[in-house]
């Protein structure tokens, strides 16, 4: 005899496939979901539905959205692209409220090792965009690690001669942060592009 | 404009509602309900929803079941009662193979301090079963905090005139810890239980 009911061991297996969730955890979840009323947990398996139902690709940009095209490639300044990884690097730059322009979702990052070639990710799409015109700056917003470095300087190899202007988000110590944490290739990163004051 | 769409918006809304599920951790989740298959998530959902529709309390024990009566109680040696806080608590023990008998879940302790007096709890109902005949020894597991120990020695209070043998789990130093990092109160508590070897 298992330790748990059927239809608890089937929903704590099913919240056990989310990111960090241990079995633990999966109980923990399984019990509040049982302490809930039955409109609570019938909204939370429609929320569940539903974002499988209503949430597609933007054609253009490939950011999440409900519609065809999403809200940002519709209404804002489509002469700068911010080149992201992943949806939520959107989200994570969208938080800011400070970036006017609009984004280009990648889909990955070119990875040779794990078999992720540039035909993989959405770097074609990002071709055709440009080729519209009306593109004045590319900001390379790919992770500051190997295979994030290695796209945005493949990217910015072929952008280049098309005459867009190409940058990366600067690298260094965090705001707030001490030297005397600040890892080895970021300090060195940080005294490599020093500034003049 | 919100830097979530709505519909992604709405799941993070409800995974927050799980215990220690912050913003950060709910996202997390939502994009992972996104990379499912339409099939996951409609299990997903569906496990939601059942738990709520199939799971019940035993009308004997008061612990988590599908049926009217469940499987412990219908099966295990009624003479042993192990009287515990919470569903939970029977998992905890049910997961050491060890205990042969049936449990007794009050769902709560005593807390004056919250509102909650011994008529909030399963008391009564705990007193019917011993009013049956045939239990030989109710076994107080409760927490070892406060609330559970004041919870333990009313219901033994109760019990001990009607000729039942009650006890409670042992308290001292967990097995493979070491003096030093024992808590004060325990480390009395394991004074004071000393044991003859």
């Amino acid at each position: 005899m298992d330790v748990f009911i059927e239809p608890i061991g089937k929903l704590m297996n099913e919240f056990s496939k989310l990111p960090g969730v241990g079995k633990k955890t999966a109980q923990r979840y399984a019990y509040r979901v049982i302490k809930m009323s039955d409109g609570e947990a019938e909204a939370f398996a429609e929320a569940i539905v539903n974002v499988k139902k209503q949430v597609r690709f933007c054609k253009v940009c490939g950011n999440f959205t409900v519609d065809e095209v999403c809200e940002i490639c519709r209404v804002r300044d489509k002469s700068s692209v911010c080149v992201v990884k992943e949806p939520k690097d959107v989200i994570a730059l969208e938080k800011l409220r400070e970036f006017k322009g609009v984004y280009h979702v990648l889909h990955g990052v070119i990875d040779p090792m794990n078999g992720v070639s540039p035909n993989d990710i959405r770097i074609k799409e990002l071709l055709a965009r440009i080729g519209e015109g009306g593109v004045k700056e590319v900001i390379m917003a790919t992770n500051p690690d190997v295979e994030g470095e290695a796209t945005a300087m493949y990217i910015a190899k072929i952008l280049k001669p098309l005459g867009v202007k190409v940058t990366r988000l600067a690298h260094g110590i965090p705001i707030g942060s001490e030297l005397e944490y600040a890892d080895e290739v970021t300090l060195s990163r940080a005294l490599i592009e020093r500034k003049e004051i």
